[in-house]
């Protein structure tokens, strides 16, 4: 990835923080929207980084919801891209099926431009006529009642506020199958991270804080047939979605289950974001909302594999409807 | 990998020699069977090292044809699981969707006593009654006039073997998606390539072997529209495979082009190979027969993906059928 960068013409500054192992144990990051709650995480330091300006741009990873979460929390454009769009050679290894490389910017043409600059693909979105009004699916997902009632309220604003400018909007039910891929995606994800991390858990488990060592412990149950069927419904959840969602057309649904939790104790829930990464789909954080305390709340647009392009047009799209939602204008709330 | 062989009890014992980044630059290691020849590559120090008897078993990895070739020019067995069945993690990548960790041991059984352990999986054909006689496929494959005579003996002669043994034998024409296929496979691998050596290339281009070199030279002119269509070609001929090859029956076809190359100046040709490795199928070459020089000739079964256990259990099953064949038992030479 640096190399990537580098070969863009791109400047190299620096690391930022992650959580270890790039899970869910905190790290001491701080959210510079407010420094009494989380960044989120796994790639903490990334997007407090661009939030607070020191950065335009930022690398992150996501297994779980890594990307679009610290996103979400710290106000700024998070872009996962399509599974293996960009190469995750020369990053630790968590989990080989589902890690991917992600972007931190200010705005979602930002994240499509150093995604189009790394990747030498047809990605930007600035600078281009604006995106025809895309189709949005609202979906609810079938965690929706996890959602807090500021990022439902959210989710269904920026709903009202596309339709506004054009775009129709659509209800979208998941079948179950998708519950079932939630589930298989701890499954797929414990499997492989007991292995990619066996030097450190075999010869170091001790030094793991907690929340990564009862991870492990757990994943250390799951046997191959277990890990066999959650990959098999991971196949039938990419087809079903295949089915669902047609060309052309974007799901919009929360980014997390609200706005960045109070403390550092956690990074929050990756709720929203485990189906996607399992099915291996482009997702964007869109930000520009917010709660009634100015923390920000993300909403997530989701295309089908391969559609990056379409993502970002829609996601841009959509932020700038968002920017043009007069309820933003005045108390530039909608919790 | 070195862990998930601790994990299993296993002993490590050292590295051995590959070529250049796991590619075509030979690196010196000779051939035990006959010092003047290759030993093939690029896992050539594990090939010769297990059939010299050094080593009971060795790993290796096949991005194009690194594990089955020399393990035919060897005369020992070599296993190139379905993609993925063993983690790369650790390893240096060549072609994140092509790399895959094979295994050397000295008969089948051996190389599925490995996997077995390694993979906590039901694999090991040791031990267990005879394979019910398979339905073998006879696949000249579209590179048949590549193939050295005493190659193409060799697998006539397996065919025939088997089909005393009980097998039934029948010939299996391959769609002209699977040369597409081939010629995919270097587009797959080289733009993969130029992104995971970025920093060999754009810093040390220079000490590279010119090889090496000259493949990257021209990975470096692959644009991600033709890189997108080779994938495409790759998901189309794995639908093909699915629909060519029912469950229950597998595939016999050259390991390689011929006996072992005289000098060690090339490491032979992958063109037996890179098919399969794109498909990811598992691959066994099974050992047993030599031309008139006495030099191993390699036979392969291929069988669907995902379908390893049956793959080793088909090959294991070939194996006997040769030892007891009859050519074997007096000049034990078909070339």
């Amino acid at each position: 990835m640096v190399m990537l960068i580098r070969r863009a013409g791109g400047l190299v500054l620096g690391k930022t923080v992650t959580t270890e192992f790039a899970s869910l144990e905190p790290a001491g990051t701080r959210n510079p929207r407010n420094r009494a709650h989380t960044p989120g995480g796994s790639s903490s330091g990334s997007a407090a980084a661009v939030a607070a300006g020191m950065l335009p741009l930022a690398l992150g990873s996501q297994t779980g919801g890594s990307v679009i979460r610290p996103a979400a929390f710290c106000g700024v454009a998070g872009f996962k891209p399509s599974y293996r769009l960009l190469p995750t050679v020369g990053m630790k290894c968590f989990s080989w099926s589902l890690d991917t490389v992600g972007l931190f910017g200010a705005s979602v043409p930002d994240v499509a431009f150093a995604a189009a600059a790394m990747s030498g693909r047809d990605l930007r979105v600035d600078g281009r006529p604006a995106h025809a009004a895309p189709v949005v699916a609202l979906v609810r997902t079938p965690f929706w009642q996890d959602a807090s009632a500021a990022i439902q309220n959210a989710v269904e604003h920026a709903a009202r506020a596309a339709e506004r400018s054009g775009a129709r909007v659509k209800d979208m039910e998941l079948p179950p199958i998708f519950a079932e891929a939630v589930r298989a995606h701890r499954i797929v994800q414990g499997y492989e991270a007991i292995r990619a991390l066996a030097y450190e858990y075999d010869f170091h488990r001790d030094r793991m804080g907690p929340v990564l060592r009862a991870q492990l412990d757990d994943a250390a149950t799951i046997d191959a047939d277990t890990y066999d069927n959650a990959r098999r419904t991971t196949r039938r959840a990419r087809r079903a979605l295949i089915d669902l969602l047609p060309d052309g057309e974007v799901m919009l649904t929360p980014s997390a289950p609200g706005a960045a939790p109070r403390g550092l104790g956690s990074t929050g829930e990756p709720t929203f974001n485990r189906l996607w990464t399992l099915l291996g789909t482009p997702c964007v954080n869109v930000p520009g909302l917010a709660d009634a305390d100015g923390l920000p709340l993300g909403v997530q647009v989701v295309a089908r594999f391969g559609r990056d392009r379409f993502a970002l047009s829609a996601a841009a799209w959509l932020e700038s409807a968002l920017a043009r939602s007069e309820m933003l204008l005045t108390p530039r709330s909608v919790g």
